[in-house]
């Protein structure tokens, strides 16, 4: 099947633009992703996973089996994007060529990074070894039951990937400047103070809180968490809201509230920054609420990262930055299965209005993915699997 | 006319109370005030001034001229009231006695008050001298086109009172307890700082204005503005909002707001506490706006709160206390035309449900107010007027 005509890819990224699918992405995108995939003989599993708040949610998991005993190279990403938002000059939900740029919503976080991996599936012949592709509807969400419950179907399934590339686009000024090794983990962290309303005229008879919030964000602003490592940044904490809501200005409060963010190296779990923060709060006659939304992950460099680069070099002739920086992505899941790097076109419109990826960007992806996808099914060492 | 027979406190109280008047107050109210106040050969003049958004408002000035030569004694007050809220035992604007006490909504907050200064005044014989009331409808709303309008129509009409008599709820625990011979400045400080937006995972993109905001915070929350005078109590300052309004935990913010509250005494003026704490906020980064809704008064003690405390002594046998204490009140206007002090009932229930006034003290306020104009109005001394 590997050598039936399959479709440009950008037709393939025109395709899957043309199906808004503002997140949760649901129906008409994974209909037009499996009709790519089973041409190319990939079983294809499609699932609704969860349920409300953060559910229901829509997964593809699709599977070509190499012949017995060859190497698993996974291909990670998700059909959702985030809100279009206004003042594009084309519609966001109709793929447009102009000079040289597709224009639409996911053209780079990340339709264009999907089209690209079936593409170079597409290259590769089904006795290199198994691919899949791991593609959920909810990233940009909750993402609580999008690539986590894809994990249990493969788990059901035996489904292990020896090594999975994330397309998100990591690239920042030229197409292969940089690749994602690791990430940084992240917790939100709500304060909270509670005191006595009362009448300003009166403050003996109340009990205001927002002193002690104000004592204990400053102590919270103040800290150093770390110098960074050799593969990280230095962690830190942002105070992201205040919160009074407070209309009269006769009134002294009874309560008030702020949140922190706080996005952090391997030398922290969220649970020991929870615990810290906690403490703070509690020394301020206040309470913390964490919630964690990753662990920091970091594939060391080795023969996974030289592959990658390789095949950036020798189609970009860029020597990728190894990075750790930036936002969370659903590698912070998926590093438990299998060692996992991110790797995809500029990101500078991701998230923006006129988002557009360069159609030469989007030939070189086919072609780094399909050199990386054939190094990796020929790897002769073995990964130790992140246990966690 | 003063021998005509006038209702009782109990039932001019009762007909006040019956006129719902939340703030501010229109109509039927200062129908039935007019309406006690004629037969008592009262000159009325009723005004609607000002206009939207703070007002308009709803005034009434009334004056029974004494004999050429004569002193001048004026009642002032408001008839709007604040709103009812849940949770009332009897209708609030259905005026019942049980067992010793009127409730209804004003009854402390001073619909009592307007009727027994009616009371009193219809004991007086005009031959004693000028009697007026200066009566609002916009006390506790903005405050803007009432007392302040009212004494524009007494400048207008060269009525200028020697002193006047505010009857806001002054007693604490028992009647009598307690008169306001002053009371604190007021200003509102809206805090602003501007830095910008970004995302957490790239604060070197972003500038986040709270840190700058809590620094400031907590700079002004440790002044020391005072240590208070002989008759005010120390200035101080609250922090009364925090606003971000910030739902990404993933952004940082844009721009952070506080508002201050600083109740202040006469060695302070709101244009120099607002200049003070505009250079706090501007030496971190953020602008301060001032709005001075009141600058302090006092009214040293000297023959008005002597003869005053006198009536109060004889009429309950208590001394009352010369206090400076609490909010504010329309004194704050009345001050530039006369010498003012406040006295009234106990204001326990004041602005809560089940506002009530025990009848005794109706009663017992009808004879101070009659005891304190009489010997106002036979005063020898002149009185020097605030020049402000
Ligand atoms: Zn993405
Ligand atoms: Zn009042």
């Amino acid at each position: 099947m590997t050598d039936s005509p399959t479709p440009s890819p950008l037709e393939l990224a025109s395709r899957l633009i043309a199906c808004p699918s503002v997140t949760p992405a649901r129906g008409a995108v994974f209909d037009a992703l499996e009709a790519m995939l089973k041409p190319l003989g990939f079983n294809v599993l499609r699932t609704i996973d969860g349920d409300a708040p953060s559910g229901p949610v829509e997964n593809l998991l699709a599977v070509r089996p190499g012949p017995e005993g060859t190497r698993h190279f996974a291909f990670a990403g998700h059909l959702d994007v985030v809100p279009a938002g206004d003042g594009w000059t084309s519609d966001p939900f109709t793929p447009e060529v102009r000079g040289e740029m597709l224009h639409g919503r996911g053209a780079v976080d990340m339709k264009s990074q999907i089209a690209a991996m079936v593409a170079a599936a597409a290259r590769i012949p089904a006795e290199a070894g198994t691919i899949s592709f791991i593609i959920t509807g909810d990233e940009e969400g909750p993402a609580r039951f999008g690539t986590l419950a894809l994990m249990e179907h493969m788990a059901a399934r035996d489904v292990v990937p020896d090594l999975c590339l994330v397309g998100e686009p990591t690239s920042v000024a030229r197409l292969g400047d940089m690749m994602k090794i690791g990430r940084r983990g992240s917790v939100n962290i709500w304060l909270e103070v509670h005191g006595n309303e009362g009448h300003v005229a009166y403050p003996h008879l109340a009990d205001n809180p927002i002193p002690r919030l104000v004592a204990m964000l400053a102590e919270l602003d103040a800290l150093e968490l770390d110098d960074g490592t050799d593969w990280f940044q230095p962690s830190n904490l942002e105070i992201t809201d205040l919160e009074v809501g407070n209309p009269a200005t006769n009134v002294i409060p009874a309560a008030a509230r702020a949140r922190l963010s706080i996005r952090f190296n391997d030398l922290h779990t969220g649970a020991q920054l929870s615990a810290r923060v906690t403490e703070i709060a509690e020394r301020h006659g206040g309470t913390a609420r964490p919630v964690i939304s990753g662990e920091p992950f970091l594939t060391e460099p080795g023969a996974f990262s030289a592959l990658l680069a390789e095949a950036i070099r020798a189609e970009t002739g860029l020597e990728p930055e190894l990075s750790t920086g930036g936002g969370t992505s659903d590698a912070r899941f998926l590093k438990s299965i299998c060692p996992v790097i991110e790797f995809g076109p500029c990101n500078a419109t991701m998230h923006k209005r006129d988002e557009a990826i360069a159609l030469p960007d989007l030939d070189a992806l086919v072609r780094i993915y399909e050199r990386a996808a054939r190094a990796a099914l020929a790897l002769q060492e073995s990964f130790a699997r992140d246990s966690r």
